[in-house]
């Protein structure tokens, strides 16, 4: 059990670093900067802010925890590459829609404790999580950390 | 013990997944592709690929596997920014590098039984881990595919 909440720490303080570090930089840029692109012919920073919002969306569903936030976001942001959408929210409005579903995000986390992260995912079966239960919810979190640093990667580009 | 086996599982699962991914990357990239700055101004390729192995090697240390491989890259690529160097290993000898690096970080790790990974690391005193538990050899492995990622998402701006 010590093990159990000593390894969700590892991982949670990962993942609250990686959100920790997003948020500097995101400070450090102004709007006009995330409005360019990362590298020529690239994403533009709002395309990946509005990425990582999407993503992030799915992943409340994943985890059981909620509906989506900000569901008009998939299409816009996952399905579609950037430059493609007529129209997409402004980077102020990305800002706001991030800052509060950190917020939210953050609520749930505090209140799981440590063995509920152990529990199977919602993408996958209980047959399945019977043989593989590494597929569970600490899961995502170790993933989608790894996600949130590579856009991190390009995002300090704008600088 | 189960679920220690676990954690290691999935924490290792990741790290294995993002160097898998690192490796399919590079053998996309030509040697000149190498050479070029992922974004005006910015590190080049070559660069990151050296600086992976030296921060790498960094970590054989703190885990007190062995000593570094190729201490000499540790002035080039960690200690130096890019285009400092007079002179740097060329594209070709940092590929062969790397494959020698990982085959020998996947047969120490091999080697490892899964309480292993929760023991102190070489950068932490005994007293301090003994508050710090998390401080352990696999929170190593955890920041450094945090690490991996972000450079990841830099080194596919080279395609």
């Amino acid at each position: 059990m010590a093990t159990t909440k000593l390894l969700v720490k590892m991982v949670m303080d990962r993942w609250n670093g990686s959100i920790s570090n997003l948020n500097k930089q995101l400070n450090t840029l102004t709007d006009e900067q995330l409005e360019k692109e990362i590298a020529p012919g690239k994403n533009r920073g709002l395309y990946l802010l509005g990425h990582l919002i999407a993503v992030h969306d799915e992943m409340l569903v994943l985890l059981g925890l909620s509906e989506k936030l900000f569901p008009e976001l998939h299409q816009v942001f996952i399905k579609q590459a950037d430059k493609v959408a007529a129209q997409t929210p402004t980077v102020a409005e990305l800002r706001e829609m991030w800052v509060q579903h950190n917020d939210f995000l953050q609520e749930k986390f505090t209140k799981m404790n440590p063995e509920a992260w152990f529990e199977k995912h919602i993408a996958v079966s209980e047959e399945e999580f019977s043989k593989e239960p590494h597929r569970n919810k600490l899961n995502i979190i170790i993933t989608r950390t790894s996600h949130l640093q590579y856009h991190m990667g390009q995002l300090v580009l704008l600088n």
